[in-house]
């Protein structure tokens, strides 16, 4: 059953305040000014899957209900779900301006345990695919809005998390238990937890044997009992607890450290516990799909940097063709991670779990391009933008609205629009490229090394060596590999 | 009927020898050192159609005909169609190390003409679809390459072929005749002309109406009476006419001036004689699908340089690990050109007469990576390849094999590899980044500031505008664009 | 005589108060926490001018007063002093992580001041050079802190002052009075000046006679009569209000719009009124030294970026040598701009009024690398510090501290160093990528569309064109340039 | 005493003849096709140098003769010297095209062993500085053109020369005899050497006591007994052996193989002979001079691409404006090498021997812009040429003048400029970006890696990790390195 923008809100007033942020413990994260905004571009979400003009791309057919639920709630089972998956990416950042990381992550990552609960069950004689399955159906039906929480702490990076002084830097089952399991840890900078129903866990990199406790994977309510979200801060998003429009945007991103001190895990919501060796294609699963959709993200939000571009030129008395050069560029990187992501969907293949699997190679690629990209798309708006875009070089709201001299700041801050209008602009540039509306494109779904490492193993250089060799004329054994280097 | 590659080289000894170079008339294509290496580049085409492992991708089933066809001559009528034709253009340069447009360009322009004739026949009542179909069902049993020739000499670019001092300067129509019409003027630059059956002829460029005689399309074998075909030569070309491995690679490319002195072109071979209207979508048509899929072949050439460079720190005794940054890098650009074709194949749409249709955006944006990306690629193959490589530092074939003091050169041309092994592996990445193997992926297809016109025209900025005043809260008419610029 | 940072402290305290930020009038800069950090930059210059290892960089012999002087208030006479002011920007940069720019901008104000009133004088027999070395030698021996004001409102940019509809949308003469001028309008985004004791007002752009009442410069103490300065705010500056280490960094960068209500300004300090045509050389004798030596800020700060780099690696528990290539690139970015400014310095040449010239065409060279390398050293930096330094994606001070799970929260924040080392270098890399530290290094000196306009203006095409003429074999005549186009 | 053009040349005719090509010996290198024009090449400094235009820039006074020599003779003793010898290079570029390094190389060599003799007599009580400045004050007198030697064959990368299977492949001294040495092996890719009187050879990389043997310097006629140089081929230089303007460029590039056959180097011509730690000081005296002011060398090319891009557009009949966002990438990439070059001779320092040392750090960065923007300048070349220019897409000069059909290809390769006129400047285009007149700017004076392996040890990592410390408010041992890694 689709929920409404009003049953989803509803869903989260019900929950158990457990959301920090500044010290505080937010009652209603609906309403406090530091999570009303995620909840609102979440809700969007919701409000988009029941008008007829965009129910076909975010909405579908569950085989597992056999009724239409939301696309974030499904498998995705052929190369056209994916370019759904990332064709809704686009969308919503068109919509909200920013990272709707509460719903889609947890897209991502039933899609990454199906096939590898899949697997293991064929290998390990368990149930974990069928209790996956009930779950999601459960989900489905109730229509949630679910976080992926895959990130540890980790500590010292160049230790193993069982190496580590304190065993706790990776979130681990320190207890398995009648009907269930409990775990302790965190998981951090973990999107849109603040909007979320439930969060679904998975391990946060692959583990060997000595690290087994640390394989663990499952789904549980937000608010469950010994779960504690602790907010991150971010650049400018002080001024989301102010009046004004010194940050003009109606939606948000936020990114939250969970703590789990001693969870219970009930077993019908546990999809791995302890199967390490089911940990690497949980998060290969996981990645490839991410890093190829990711495309998407930064596109949509370089959509609304070429549209701001242009709002600024005008509001300051100039043609947009004067930048033509800049906007075709910024257009070209927006369809390049766009275009990447549907080819790495186009040239996937199916898995027998039914789920489609994305082209590794291609994928990856895309992740460098979204760790560079964007980065010249924002350094373009602000060059469009001029000095106010930049950054942010403007009187603040209360400044502009003071008793005494605000409207002699606003006579100052016109051009060939109002100081009002020009200044809501210049500052929603500010906030897509240095303040609250920056997503964490270069390591969200991983670092860009970790994409060249993937790439250096997926790429068929034994293939290139000898098509080369073929044309220069040489044969086996004419050049070889050196012995040891 | 798929020819084996004998009958191809036999049906072009028996045509009429038309093919200069360095003031020679080449008698026999095949055999002449000048055209062998283009005729071998496209008998592998004929050769792997054959061959169990390829037919798949290199043949299709003919509506036309009722039989298997050579993909090169069938019309795309789905996605999966012009995918196949960006991976048979990477297969290809990965089997010849370059271009081998003499095939590919053919199937692009057939393609073009099909739904320009097919929308045109349904506004003016002509016929020229029919006319298309019947020889294109013809070409498909003879199984013909076929090369385009689209770029006409144009003379002094700002002004249009009418207005010339010289109207010859665009092939033109010079006269209507019972049974069809005479054309005079040139075609330059046309790639694999020597290699040629026939030749498919369009308009250049989009015409108005007084230079409707300038809208012409046909096709016409290449030794028909009164043309006459002119090869350009290359860099590094005439060692291409020298034994010994200076050149070390057994394909190659060429390119000619196709000179037409008043050629008669029957009726059932013209499919566009005057509709000026017609020439805008017909180049339209040829662009789109020509930038999408020229990604394979340069990711194809691409893929060869990454086994030579490999190569070249195996022979100089490095492992191609200490170049792993830059290896990552040149497959990330192979992918990036590769990919982007198959999303501009993907995000495109079915045309009524049965054809696919390109996406034009995704398509411009790949040709600006095409006139780039390869540039790097070159790049890094020198910096990995070292002196010798970067500009061919390596005294000749003649010196390696001089009487006198050839095993000497040898002795210091040696390194982890004899020294013969190691030259051919440098001169085949010279071959690439400097030498005949270079193919024309700037201005191929038109050129990147042609692409970016496009972009800017079909850049949805309208849609971005909204959606960025709606997240800065703006109303209709805050900011305007500004009057007049 | 040089000051001591207490003096200088002083000096601030005694003016009147007429800075504003959020609405709020601040009745003490040095102490108030939006403005103390850059009034501690600003100190930390007058304590390395009188520390015995930076005097010699930091002073130099005034001829005007025949004593030591800090360099700030100096006129630069030669290559050497030109490549100081470069050091010396680098070399607090290095101190301070950001900009000073309340004495520097001042600094290249009286240089470019310098040679224009020395021109104008000798053309139209004024005497504003005298009145500005009266007026310099005092600011000399008062050592004070002076910022430069170029920049106006403007309003529509494609309208000039006098057709706006507001002609107080650039700073302009609205009387001459006797014994002085009154001027209304405003300078924004002027750097530093809270930290400053006076204004150096200059021309915004190149005026004609239309506008002649736009053409003005003089100094002015900051808190003089009819002056109200309003601070702008970026993304991060609230966390300067607050406790704690969520801004990690003591210094700090302001900027303000300087309202101008009827300000008498005095004969002695006025060194242009009215005299268009000296509008121009002293844009354009700003811009160049700005745009070079500007290279020295951003080399400064991508020191800073690289020693924190390395600092989060270690923190992570990894080698700095992982990032080996990062790290060389961002040296070699910061090394490219700081020795364009070098250069640019170097290849100038003296005026006849003593001061140096710098190479207008190295100066806009290098300003193209400030609006691009400096965005490269930051993605660089993002990408090795990792997701938290990414977006600054941690918790706030507060939540660290809090007394209930404060220490939880650094428990997960801890890795191969201690949470709050952690968290300190991590908010410095985000503080210096999109937080308060971010430098105007875009716009800041003009912006780089202009930039590129000088380039086209001062490169030689002429002397380009002969030269391959003469190698190509070419012929006066043989090709010329288009009649029109 | 400077030599007058015909002078040098007939010192090159006095000599014995001992440079082959294609299995060819040359018996005059003034006159033989393949090698003329880098003798014309290097003429055209003679000339210059007694023009009173240029030699002032060109010559310099002696402290060693007294007199006015070459400063291809001479000792640098300042940055101006240095700043010098960078324009020089530029202003040689423009005036033949390409390099002229059999002068340039053996000024380098000179003032790289200068200070190393220096600094190794004081050490070890020698007399090679002595004898250096005896052979260079005849080498003034004499104004002889000097390549120099430095790059060895090297064979097995990862192998030290005398763990080589073959101890030739690095050249070394083979015996030591009364009044001399005996050397034997090869320097190879030696620039100039056909235009060369003498050759000034240096140790090829720093070495080992185990490799004492290979640590020699000496300088020797290029004709001495048992010397023999092979000439290498490069792209396009077979055009330099036919008539007509296939090749348009009258100067020239070649680089040599020189095989020493157990050649005698007389005492007083010896500057090193096992002195190996004296070595690495030679090399990296070498180093850094050149790789700073071969930014020099690009520019200039670069200037001539510029030319030819601007002609290429006319005579296509288009305005240069069209391509001004082109152009002003092109001259801001000249100017960037050039700066560079020029900061790195100022930020240097004088050493004891009285010869000036360039700035390591800025050398090395500029390497990395040297191996790197030339590319994009020629990429952009070829964008605006068009196809023709991009990979001399043009029928031959032996086509163009054919009687038969000749009128007819020039009929359509006219345009807004006469046939001949337009393919000389597109044979231009390609010639510097594709053809023969690619000088090794990426390889010359080492790798790009090379110079990466500097920077990383030169660039003082332990500042800036000091810088960001203080600012993040860290204590020492706060956070420190990994201990292991």
């Amino acid at each position: 059953m689709l929920k409404s923008p009003e049953e989803y809100r509803r869903s989260l007033k019900e929950m158990r305040p457990n959301v920090h942020k500044f010290g505080e413990l937010i009652e209603d994260v609906t309403t406090h000014p530091a999570t009303k905004r995620t909840v609102e571009s979440h809700s969007r979400i919701y409000a988009l899957a029941i008008d007829a003009e965009y129910e076909d791309i975010l909405t579908t057919d569950s085989p597992l209900t056999g009724e239409k639920v939301s696309r974030y709630l499904s498998i995705m089972r052929s190369a056209e779900d994916m370019i759904a998956n990332t064709k809704i990416k686009r969308l919503l950042f068109n919509v909200t301006g920013t990272c709707t990381g509460g719903r889609c992550g947890g897209w991502n990552g039933i899609n990454a345990m199906w096939p590898t609960t899949f697997d293991l069950d064929a290998k390990a004689g368990t149930d974990y695919h069928e209790r996956l399955k009930e779950w999601l159906a459960q989900a489905q039906r109730n229509d949630i809005t679910m976080s992926v929480a895959l990130t540890d702490p980790k500590g010292n990076r160049t230790l193993r998390p069982s190496e580590q002084d304190d065993p706790d830097m990776s979130l681990r089952m320190v207890e398995r238990r009648d009907g269930g399991m409990v775990v302790r840890g965190a998981k951090i900078m973990i999107c849109g937890v603040a909007a979320a129903n439930e969060i679904f866990v998975m391990p946060g990199t692959a583990y060997g044997e000595a690290d087994k406790d640390y394989a663990i994977s499952f789904a549980i309510p937000r608010d469950a009992e010994g779960i504690r979200c602790v907010e991150t801060t971010h650049p400018g998003d002080r001024r989301e607890l102010e009046e004004g429009f010194d940050n003009p945007v109606g939606c948000g991103i936020t990114q939250s450290y969970i703590l789990f001190e001693d969870v219970f895990v009930p077993e019908e919501r546990v999809f791995m516990a302890g199967e390490f060796k089911s940990s690497l294609p949980a998060v290969m699963g996981f990645i490839a799909p991410y890093r190829a959709t990711m495309g998407g993200c930064v596109a949509g939000q370089g959509d609304v940097m070429v549209g701001a571009s242009i709002l600024i030129a005008w509001a300051n008395g100039l043609s947009e063709k004067v930048f033509r050069e800049k906007l075709t560029q910024m257009v070209a990187n927006n369809e390049t991670t766009f275009g990447m992501g549907v080819a790495a969907a186009v040239m996937g293949e199916a898995h027998p779990s039914g789920s489609w699997r994305t082209n590794q190679l291609l994928a990856n690629v895309n992740k460098l391009h979204i760790a560079t990209l964007p980065y010249e798309t924002k350094r373009l708006a602000q060059e469009i933008g001029g000095g106010i875009a930049e950054t942010g070089c403007m009187p603040s709201y209360r400044d502009m609205t003071d008793p005494d001299y605000g409207e002699m700041v606003k006579k100052y801050l016109k051009a060939a629009a109002p100081a009002t209008a020009r200044v809501r602009v210049a500052r929603l540039i500010e906030w897509l490229t240095l303040g609250a509306g920056v997503p964490g494109c270069m390591h969200g779904g991983g670092s860009p090394d970790g994409a060249r490492l993937i790439i250096q193993r997926t790429a068929e250089f034994d293939r290139c060596v000898g098509m080369a060799m073929e044309l220069a004329g040489l044969e086996e054994g004419d050049i070889s590999p050196p012995k040891k280097n």
